[in-house]
Order: C-alpha cells, then sequence, then structure tokens
C-alpha cells in the first residue's frame, strides 16, 4: 500500500472542500499529514518521525500488531450482531467486570463515548424517574444532543443551561473556589455538591450525578448520605490504568466509594469504535421493566470485542499500569525541576500518564498564559517533532496523554524540549504571537 | 483460533447474568449460536449451515476476504483520529459525493446510523433555528436520547410525544389511510404532510423533515413549495444500493428531487462501526459558523475509511446493485406466485432486496396475522435453516433485507419453503402456537 496517495496540498484542499470545517485540524496554520505510526511514534509523508504525547486513544501503542491480528482473525471468521449468541461479547462482559466492583455487573456494548454517556442518562431516568442532573463545571461528556445539554464546556456556547441542569464549581485546588490553603477543600467542594442536591431535593426531585470521577473528591460522602440518586462515573477518557495505581479512576475515591453506572470508551478499543456501559443489577432491571427494546446495530459485535480483549491482554501483559505509574512519576518530578527555573510554570497535577502543565504570566495572580501555552505546542512540534495540546478553561494547561507505552526517555527529551522552550521564549517576548 | 471458546448453554447463562437484558436474542426460546459466517451464511456451533435474509449490515457478503484485507492492512500502517490530515477521509468523502446530487458535498463521519441521524438534527436546527419536525408514522431513528423523541415506534412505548414532533401518517397503500383504491394516493399522502407544515407555519416556526425516503410520494412537491425548510433523508437502512435500480432510496423520487441532508450506516461498513452524514455546503456553513468544534473521537479515522471505500470497490467490481435488481425481482415474482395459492398473504412489496410478505386472516378485512407470522419465521429458522425476521406495526410482515450476495437459488429455496409452511400450516390452526 502506497503511504501516500495524494500529495499534501492535494489532501488539503479536498479536505477544505468536502470535509465539515466544524471538525478542526491540529496545528491548523500548518497541519501534520501523518501515514504511518508505531507505539508512541507518528510519522509523516516525508518520514519525519513525531513524538505522539496526544493519543490517549491508541492506549497500548499506535498499530499494535496484537489488536491488529485479533481483529483480523475475528474479521475473517465472524462479525455479526449481538442478537444472535457469540462468546466474545460474554467473555468480554465477564473480563471487564473483573476490574470492576462486583456490582457493577451488567454491560451494555456500544460503538463511542458519547453513545455510552447517552445510554446511562437514559438508564438513570429510568430508574430514578426524575432529569435533574448535577455536572461539574467545564465538563464535556460528548457530542450528541443529549451530552451538549449537561457539558457546561458546550452548552454555554450554544443552546444554554436547562433548568434540571445544575452546574457544580470544578474541583480545582488550584484556582477554583477553594484552593491549597483553604484547611479542607475536598469537603468545602462536597458542599457545593450537597447544597445543590438539597436544592434538588427541595422540589421533591432525585438527581443524578455525571462526571469526571478524577478530578472529584469526597464522592463517598455526598452518595452516603444522599441515597436514591444515580452516580455515573465517566470513565471515557480516565480509564483502563491511565492513572497508573488503579484500573479505573473512581478508584481514587477509595475503595468505599463504588458508582452506580460506568461509562466507558476512548481507550478501549485503542482506536477501534469500542465504547460501553457497566451498571447494576437494580438499574439494568428497571430499564428492562419498560418492555423496551435496546438494540445498538454494531454495538458488542465480535470484531469490537475481540478487539477490547486484546487491548486487555496487552495492558497487563506488557505492565502498561506499572508503567504509568514510573513514567508518570518521572515526568512529573522532572516538571516540578523545571517549575523552580521558569516562573512561567504555575502548576503540574495530574495521576499516571494524564499530567498537566499551567502556565501562567504571573505566579501571584494565576493569569493564565494562553498564549504562551499555544507557543510551547507550536514550538514543540516545528522544533522538535513533538505532539502536545492544550486544555482548561483558558486553554493554558500543556496536558500530556501519551499512548501508555511512553518510556522514561520519551518523558525526559519532552521536559528538556519544553526547558529549551521556555528559557528561549524568555526573550522572545516581544515578537508577534501568532496562533 | 477455536470456533467456540464456551459450551452454549454457559454462553447462555453468561449472556443472561452479564448483558442488559433490554439487548433481546434472537429466537430468544431457543436462541442460535454463531460462530462462523461466509457470503449469505451462517454457520452455528455445530456446523450447521443457515441462509440469511436479515444481515442488512453485511451488504456485501459476511466476511468478505477484500473487506478484512483493506482493515488489516490499514491498521498495521495508522489508525489516528481526524484532526490529523490523512488521505483516506478526503479519498472516501470523494467516491460518496459521486454517488450523490451534486448539491450534497459536505461530510461528516460518525460510528453509527443514531449518531449520524442526531447529528442530522442538529445541523438542521442549527441551520433553521426552528426545533420542529415532521415524521413518518412507526419510524424508527435511533436508540439515541434525542432520536426517540423523533421515532413514533419508540416514544409512544416512552416519553410520549413532543409538542414540536409532528406524525405524518405512514404512506401505505395496502392497509394506510388512502389506499390502491384511492385515485391519487401518493399526492393524498403528500398533502397530509402539506397540512403538518401549513400548522407549523401558522405558528411561525419553520419545520424539518426526518423520513426514510423510500416510504414517500410526491416529495419533491412538497419540497418546492415549502422553500426554507430541511428535508432529511435517513438512508440508514436503505442506501449503497439495497434498491437496485439506484445507489439511494431517494433516487426513487426522480431526478428532480434533492434532499437536504443524507445520513447512512448500517451496511456502510459492512459491519465495522461506520456512518456519515452528508449535507449542502450552505446547511454546513451554518455550522460552522456557530463557532463550536464538532469533534468525532473515531469517526472518519483511516481504518473506517478503508472499510467503506473497500466496500464501494466490491458493490461496483461484483455488480451487487444488479445482483439486487435481478434476484429481488424474482424473489417478488415467486412470491406473487404464491399469493395465488395462500389467501394468508396480504401483500407483497418493496424494492431491490428490501421485500416483505404481508400475511392476513382475513383478505377483506386486512387482519393482520402477527401469530402465523411469527410462526413462518420459527418454522423457517428449525425446519429449514433460514433466517428471516418480522416487522411492521404488528409484526405481520415476514421481511427479506439478506446480504446483497442473495442468489436466485437462495430466493427460489425460500419461497419454496415458505410455500410449504403456508400448505402444511393450513392444517396446524388448531394446534396452540406458541412464540
Amino acid at each position: 500500500m502506497a503511504l501516500e496517495k495524494l500529495r499534501k496540498e492535494e489532501t488539503l484542499a479536498m479536505r477544505k472542500r468536502l470535509i465539515g470545517q466544524s471538525l478542526r485540524l491540529f496545528y491548523s496554520e500548518d497541519p501534520v499529514k501523518i501515514v504511518r505510526a508505531r507505539g508512541q511514534y507518528l510519522f509523516d509523508e516525508s518520514g519525519k518521525r513525531y513524538l505522539d504525547c496526544i493519543s490517549n486513544v491508541h492506549h497500548v501503542g499506535h498499530c499494535h500488531p496484537r489488536i491488529t491480528k485479533a481483529a483480523a482473525a475475528q474479521m475473517e471468521l465472524l462479525n455479526t450482531n449481538s442478537r444472535f449468541l457469540h462468546d466474545n461479547i460474554v467473555l468480554y462482559a465477564d473480563r471487564l467486570a473483573a476490574t470492576l466492583p462486583e456490582r457493577l455487573c451488567v454491560f451494555y456494548f456500544v460503538n463511542s463515548g458519547s453513545e455510552a454517556n447517552d445510554l446511562a442518562l437514559r438508564l438513570s431516568r429510568q430508574y430514578t424517574q426524575h432529569e435533574d442532573v448535577i455536572v461539574i463545571d467545564h465538563a464535556y461528556h460528548g457530542h450528541l444532543m443529549s451530552l451538549i445539554d449537561i457539558s457546561p464546556y458546550k452548552f454555554r456556547k450554544l443552546a444554554g443551561q436547562k433548568e434540571w441542569v445544575h452546574v457544580a464549581p470544578l474541583p480545582d485546588t488550584y484556582r477554583g473556589i477553594y484552593q491549597e490553603g483553604h484547611p479542607n477543600p475536598g469537603q468545602a467542594y462536597a458542599d457545593t455538591v450537597k447544597d445543590l442536591i438539597e436544592e434538588v431535593h427541595s422540589k421533591g426531585r432525585k438527581v443524578h450525578f455525571n462526571t469526571d470521577p478524577y478530578s472529584f473528591t469526597k464522592i463517598c460522602d455526598i452518595q452516603n448520605s444522599h441515597p436514591g440518586g444515580v452516580f455515573v462515573a465517566d470513565e471515557v477518557q480516565t480509564g483502563f490504568g491511565r492513572v497508573g495505581n488503579h484500573f479505573w479512576a473512581f478508584q481514587l475515591q477509595g475503595e468505599d466509594f463504588c458508582p452506580d453506572i460506568v461509562t466507558m470508551g476512548k481507550p478501549m478499543g485503542n482506536g477501534h469504535p469500542l465504547a460501553c456501559v457497566a451498571t447494576t443489577a437494580e438499574i439494568a432491571r428497571a430499564f428492562t421493566d419498560n418492555g423496551v427494546e435496546y438494540f445498538n446495530t454494531f454495538g458488542g459485535n465480535p470484531v469490537s470485542c475481540a478487539i477490547g480483549m486484546a487491548v486487555l491482554d496487552v495492558i497487563e501483559e506488557e505492565d502498561l499500569r506499572g508503567n504509568a505509574i514510573r513514567v508518570g512519576a518521572h515526568l512529573k518530578d522532572l516538571l516540578a525541576k523545571l517549575q523552580t527555573r521558569h516562573e512561567i510554570i504555575g502548576d503540574i497535577r495530574g495521576v499516571g500518564l494524564f499530567v498537566g502543565l499551567e502556565l501562567v504570566t504571573d505566579k501571584e495572580k494565576k493569569t493564565p498564559a494562553t498564549e504562551r501555552a499555544a507557543w510551547v505546542v507550536k514550538r514543540l512540534k516545528e522544533e522538535h517533532q513533538i505532539c502536545v495540546s492544550t486544555d482548561g478553561p483558558w486553554e493554558s494547561v500543556v496536558k500530556f496523554k501519551p499512548p501508555m507505552c511512553f518510556s522514561m526517555e520519551d518523558a525526559e527529551l519532552v521536559v528538556q524540549c519544553i526547558d529549551g522552550i521556555l528559557t528561549e521564549d524568555a526573550f522572545s517576548d516581544t515578537k508577534p504571537i501568532n496562533h
């Protein structure tokens, strides 16, 4: 197979003409054309190699031969729908169940994290018979209409906030409403949620929580004090061992905590469209009892499940969680050392191989250094062929979520390059910055 | 790879325990375990062969080697997301554009027909700035929350009809409100839609149409008389040549008609999760102009697009549209002959390889023979290893939507077996029927 079928300019021209422009390109000023990838490396049409710190979806590494082999073998044999009995769907569900608390024992397979979050909403509404939802500020739960309604990151720019949506503050101890100096920020953030719950209850209604569990604190406390609500842990970004010490981010909350629904997606199929909802027998029963069939044409097909199982195999056999612990810690240590030398580094946070480096123009005022963050991304790509992205309400956080095979040497290289850029950048303040 | 990893009873027990029961099994009383498939044939764990008249998704035939090869080759090379520039997404969009009228020239790739219909709703709302939708009675547009709202087939059993949803009667000339005897049923059904439009316009609002274009008549007339609305053709079931004479079912309406949005799904990836929305430059621009990014994690990835192009190749090279015309016509002819001998056959309808056989207990009253249809499905499976399903508001229609490689001999076999069942069944009227 020829690696490039069109000249880059032609690809770009066709893309502008044929593909909806709401779908944006990375590095839109000078987009990268990637034709090949392996492990944590991307290769462009000229053979230039990029270190990939962006592709959390390609969890066990790009084009892992084990995954390709499993997919091709099952594609040759059978890829029918889940209305026929098949071993793969039940064996895969069983393997996922082994990673979760015992009460999360019923599975629904779908094709994307968005489909999973939409189904989670349906399940929890059917169970509670109420529609109120508490979400965390700045959250994004997916691109579907139902999910834009519960994603402050999107609805603020679109249809606005629905009456039944309640937004809790982002539990950010760096620049949130309760910061490091506070005696008990975890409790204080939990109390903001409790207040929202009381408000909903005072109207005689029940509530669902929908959150990225990684960012939250004292969830267990909230859950225990308000039985009857449904807690949805959105593990689409954070699951499958990315946080290192645990398979699921919600497990960072301790053993006492168990969500009522867990949604999973992105890394689950290493790029193959595969996602899932896990829930309790009780919630599943309420959904079945409405008497309406739920059928997802592609969800849980034998090929998707074969790929999902191969991903679990590789995570275990290559000890990728162990790698996330070791390399993630090393990356944070190196960034912490960098912070002592660069005033612009405001905060370093994250767990496992999900790490953020927040840049500020003023350390006291914590003024977001949005332009500088974009500049770092641009320079890392242009000078060093390293792909990173920005995130956060002000796009001031340089984010690392590489394939889980990211190495100690990769971490060292990235930090060394950032060091160089920040050092040199101190002299370029007067240059106009285009991004 | 061992074809069976668990004994059938074990698979069934694990399925009951681990998979949400809202997902129903075919032949729930005695489910079939399929371990292998090829072309139009399914094979169970004992090697027994079933003729497949159900799997419209596996459009070019189960496990087509050409598709597997294309998927594996691209998986070995690269499967990144559509924020990087890649040839496959633009080449595939270009190939799809060649099958459509010129004005449908902008593409969004997603993972399922449901995701496509949800995005179509977002696009048309953003463009019209109104939310009213006209849908056809009994329609099903997908499993997402937004689509249950516009699917009478579902919302009648669930949350009920929203104020902004308007249901037009099913244009069914067999048992609908205007039947064959009517001087101009096509016009009469179109007029019911026009009335709904007038009603919406009288409130100062605009309207979208969302329909399976195959079932509709005189659409062009409606469209011309009410500019400013958006016509969405849901081709998730009917596209990619299934109707034989045309690549898209909406083309049955004649060359004057062009929808504003076309959604596609099921057959597109021959089982791989792949779907798409095609629209006009004007509607795409309105969506881009809201300034909000639309990103679909897996949508339009190089592997999905490679598979999609391979499906188009096989449709062309094996002349599957030609086959759908020839075999579909033969199937309808044979069924028509059967009708002269069996009182229970009320109607035969369909186009290409999408054919329905409606059973009635009383030919004058057109009383749906729901139990008899279920009996035919059961006997075809048990006695002849032929898989068909029922459809329609009363599940009285035996439906044929086989892989497009379905042969003349397959059609003859199916009709011969139905003949036998209906003949024998005339003598079993007093037997209790369990299904």
